[in-house]
């Protein structure tokens, strides 16, 4: 471990993300609110980490990075950017403790949307502009960011991306890995403007078309409303909203075939893709007529607009509210759970294990099953029309074992700091699938702001957890990572 | 698929556990009761059965089987002589619905222990005798009591061994199968006739002993007491009964070595005992940390000897009650429903996952995270002092990935039934791990009796997919299997 590269790259990444703060400072200058001050302060203190660690790292002139420094890299930039992105909450006293504004920061940078606020309307536009922007920084990635922006990273910028960005094995759109960053970038600025664009038209204020178009982009689920998005009860938000998390939830590297190469068949060619459509599209008909059948809503279209919206925010890990789901029949609860777990595409901005792994896991037990039946066949995996290699098969399930392996142990910490069973294994999910809300005490109508410190740390840790695919938070972890 | 040579075995193996129901006739005919005419009645069905399956199956002349036709019949078997085994039960006016008395005959071969009766102690010793009995029969295996007793059984008994034993590789003690079996079966008679007549010596009535131990040795928990061992309140039963569900959870291979071959150390040698060792251990320790802590009960040796009962029960997946944890801390229960999923060793009759495919999961992990930190380098997976293959590992992640599967599958069909989300959780996680009893409406304190008819039939289904530990049950549900 060479801690000068470490420091360098660190201080950059820190450097970039506190400038953003420049936009909701705006906000604030605007409304001539109290919020100035705090969040002015907490660039000033972000940039001079940053000076300090670009000092520090002022003598590294290694042109190779170890695949370990960059797991390192990327742990500790989620970590530091969350600290610094806590500053904000903490200091405008919108979150008196320490703890809850970390909390509320990973939330927002992981995308969970998990909120310890408990009248989020109370603060003013400068604080909310900033939690919702932690989304949308936070959602195609900050090492991607710094990426895209800075060029001259190019070293080690190959081990940085594949360990951002999210999905087994991470697409490059050209070889050079600052293109990529930028047309990714360049992707889903433009899909945030466009969704931007027709919720204004839809009659949002500017404000409020950003900050949703942050939650929805960024798979987030932070809202300036209490209510969340089904505050405004209109069939064109929701439907604005749903169709654009459903976009956000799938791989960005398709949606730039489709836009820039007008490569229409992009998306229906890609397995992933249509595995992605089908679960979302059969849980939503399957959830639709048990609700039907037991009368929830009172016409087949509101059902369909509600079950839609819902399958949709949980499955691509947005966790945006239109309806109590907790009222909903367990049936309907469960399947929300199973999506909980799958979670979005590989180069989506979504959580949760990724479908492609599903997929993958699912073909094996195929496979598995047929040699049963006929032992001296041969089968080989295939995926987009190409053999996986056994190697790869391994990783993805050693991936979903640790997955399990983590959840496990995070669950069994909250129940040993007395969480009630279904909260916890709600809370973990939800944290963990970088969901949001959870069931039980941590559902759609309550928030996670009642919990005990320690377990709001720990949530925080799922969190990171969780965006990062569990190997630079786990690197962080393993003493062979700190030796020299 | 050759249904001839099906036909034949199943009507040797069904002819077989027939004849064992002389056992409890022998004891409602000494008790002058009602049961001999059902128990009667039943031993006859089962018998007329078996002939009429080895009359079909007698034109069978192959010398060879294929590994589906050995699937097809280990999982026909189980089913086979569970519905005959619900006979007694249901002829008897025990219960009175065959739903109920295929779930509680399932239960008892499948060492579940997961009751319907509501009132144990109202039947008479023949009804109650079966019930036990079944447990001991499938304990060791069906399959393996008919490679046992019937030499020429010979053809295709190496792929029927494997298909019912548990674990991913069951090991041969000789290069003969019969011989084998009647090893295993032997070990497991003198381990039974000790724990008897330890439990004789200890005070019970030979009915009592035999019953107990049955439950016992196969891992099964079927009590002739309504409140189960813990009825006995005695130190000296509750040690006996813990030493013993301790050995049934150990791989009977070792106890064979350590028996027949005067090998002391053959225990401590195996890393899979060595890891079950410490499991449990880890797990008593714990759980008496946090029960002392809150005062659960009034001294330390009191704390120790219910949480090692109860641990150990859980684990080894026998299921028999001496608290009711469900009054204890959550994070108690939490270890308790992890210790659930683990289960017994390979090789042992104990239910769940087995301890060897946790490890190979864990080590394969462990090199997943090395491999994270240092890429270029090879390792491989040792166990006993072996190389594991690589496709050992991807058939064990199979296999695990298969069990959630699975599991997932019957919660839904559980949930869509209106079953509430602990119960359904702790209900799939009891029969599939064969365990018994859960959390929740099916908690140690209550029964499976209140649940719907359609739930009981998917409990049973579960119970035969993990006591088989799924494939055999599989293979009869995939076309595949069927082709000619």
């Amino acid at each position: 471990m060479r801690f000068n590269i470490v420091a360098k790259i660190l201080g950059l990444i820190v450097g970039v993300v506190s400038l953003f703060m420049l936009w909701p400072l705006a906000w604030a200058y605007l409304d001539n609110s109290s919020e100035v001050g705090p969040i002015f302060s907490s660039m000033i203190i972000g940039i001079a980490i940053s000076v300090i660690l670009l000092f520090a790292g002022s003598n590294s002139t290694s042109t190779d990075m170890r695949p370990r420094e960059a797991l390192v890299i990327v742990g500790l930039s989620w970590l530091s950017v969350s600290a610094i992105g806590a500053l904000p909450f903490w200091l405008s006293g919108a979150l008196p403790s320490y703890t809850d504004a970390f909390f509320e920061a990973v939330s927002g940078f992981t995308t969970t949307g998990s909120t310890v606020l408990t009248d989020i309307e109370a603060n003013g536009r400068g604080i909310l502009f900033w939690r919702s922007l932690t989304h949308w920084l936070g959602g195609m990635g900050i090492i991607v960011l710094g990426l895209a922006v800075l060029p001259f990273l190019g070293v080690g910028g190959r081990q940085l991306f594949r360990a951002e960005v999210p999905g087994p094995v991470p697409e490059k759109l050209t070889p050079r890995i600052h293109h990529t960053a930028l047309l990714l970038w360049g992707v889903y600025l433009f899909l945030s403007a466009l969704e931007a664009f027709l919720l204004y038209v839809g009659g949002l204020s500017p404000f409020e078309a950003l900050t949703h178009t942050f939650g929805t982009m960024a798979t987030g689920g932070f809202s300036p409303l209490n209510g969340s998005v089904g505050q405004y009860n209109s069939l064109y938000v929701d439907s604005v909203v749903t169709i654009f998390m459903f976009m956000a939830g799938a791989n960005f590297a398709l949606h730039y075939r489709l836009l820039a190469r007008r490569d229409l068949n992009a998306w229906w060619r890609d397995d992933e893709f249509r595995f992605y459509l089908i679960v979302i599209l059969g849980a939503i008909v399957t959830i639709s007529l048990i609700l039907f059948k037991n009368n929830i809503y009172d016409s087949v279209s509101k059902t369909i607009r509600y079950v839609s919206f819902q399958s949709i925010s949980i499955m691509t890990t947005t966790g945006f509210v239109t309806a109590d789901y907790e009222q909903w029949p367990v049936y309907a609860q469960s399947l929300l759970l199973i999506l909980m777990f799958i979670g979005g595409c590989a180069g989506s901005t979504g959580g949760g294990t990724k479908v492609v792994r599903l997929m993958i896991l699912l073909k094996h037990v195929g496979i598995e099953l047929k040699t049963l039946i006929h032992p001296r066949a041969h089968y080989s995996m295939r995926l987009n029309g190409k053999t996986v290699e056994w190697g790869i098969v391994l990783s993805i399930l050693a991936f979903l074992s640790l997955y399990v392996i983590v959840f496990v142990i995070s669950f069994l910490l909250l129940a040993l700091l007395g969480v009630d069973l279904i909260t916890a294994i709600a809370a973990v999910a939800a944290t963990l699938g970088n969901i949001g809300p959870g069931l039980g005490n941590v559902g759609p109508m309550d928030n996670y702001a009642d919990l005990a410190m320690p377990v709001k740390w720990i949530l925080s840790f799922c969190m990171l957890f969780g965006r990062l695919e569990l190997y630079p938070m786990m690197a962080l972890f393993l003493p062979d990572t700190w030796k020299r």
